[in-house]
């Protein structure tokens, strides 16, 4: 059910990076570019217009022939019959999700240490988003951890990984030698003046290192 | 499953007003007082904290022998094993959330107006929230819509419905009378100085009509 080489070019979504386009058509033009994975990341929105862009960028990922992952909820994971479900420190515990989602959803767990990796996978998680990689804007908050850390998490774990935190296609080299599976990406794809160009030299550097 | 009998007088929290007690204080006391049944209303927390007040609020409903229903979130409901989970306009619709619980957990609805309240029933609603019955200082945006427009949604329906709004011991009766099977509150009892006297006084007021 999870397919580890899909992890190569991992989007993270960020409506407010989407501008004059609606999230839905810079998501299409980066799928077509390179994208492998769409992660629908919605702070801000309430349930049921969480649901319906679930539901629409659901139809959009079947027909391209991309995962779809929702970000924290399970439950809009479940509803729009989502391939999985991410979840970071603040969403639900992976033990938790599991037994809602049971092993027909793929589950996500971010770590950004060797610890909370091994308890994510002990509690059944499927891959792991591992950074920040590098320093970057998306996030105030970020800690930059490295490569040296995805790594030494990956040693210990087993586990696919998809690096995340600045990421570009000058790094995404580094990430992927350092034994990530993919390389996750926000504002790398949908800040981009070309979209596709960005994606396509995204997917091309992912891919150089395999 | 659904115990009609429960909505008489159904507390919904707001954590804002619990002040300088618990929530889950407050709500002990309040269950004391009369409350039988308890909504967990979060909309300010993130999963994780929405999960561990839930599954706090779980421990001590079940210890009281109070059905205990979460307000949004199907994920949450269902990871803690509530009885209930309880929709508004803003979240999931009835017939989504329904596909996500199965029938093993009941499903309120909020309804202001006949035509909402008809397809609330139809997705399989099993009861229905309806208000506001009179001015109410809890929530900004509400509607006043009064206990007529309750009588006419009873008729329409034939669901048990619990009255919320600005209800209070002087004017529960009128709500019951006007086909309620129960009167919800949050600042009548939440913010009352003695919670166990408001409670108390809520439910001899629901049960005059009974």
């Amino acid at each position: 059910m999870f397919d580890e080489k899909k992890l190569l070019l991992y989007l993270c979504t960020d409506r407010a990076l989407a501008r004059e386009r609606s999230l839905d058509q810079v998501t299409e033009i980066a799928i077509k570019g390179g994208v492998t994975m769409v992660q629908l990341r919605e702070k801000e929105l309430n349930t049921r217009d969480f649901l319906k862009a679930a539901f629409s960028m659901r139809s959009l990922t079947r027909r391209l022939g991309v995962p779809l992952v929702i970000n924290d909820r399970a439950d809009i994971a479940l509803a729009v019959g989502a391939d999985g479900v991410h979840l970071g420190a603040s969403d639900m515990p992976v033990e938790t999700a599991r037994k809602i989602v049971g092993t027909g959803i793929f589950i996500g767990a971010t770590a950004r240490s060797v610890e909370a990796a091994l308890t994510a996978k002990r509690a059944g998680a499927d891959y792991l988003g591992v950074g920040a990689m590098f320093p970057t804007g998306t996030k105030s908050d970020t800690v930059t951890i490295g490569a040296d850390a995805l790594r030494d998490i990956k040693a210990a774990t087993g586990l696919p990984i998809v690096g995340i935190g600045g990421v570009n296609a000058h790094n995404a080299e580094s990430v992927m030698l350092a034994g990530a599976s993919g390389i996750a990406v926000v504002s790398a794809i949908l800040s981009a003046e070309d979209v596709y160009a960005a994606a396509r030299a995204l997917r091309l550097a992912a891919e150089r290192s395999l």
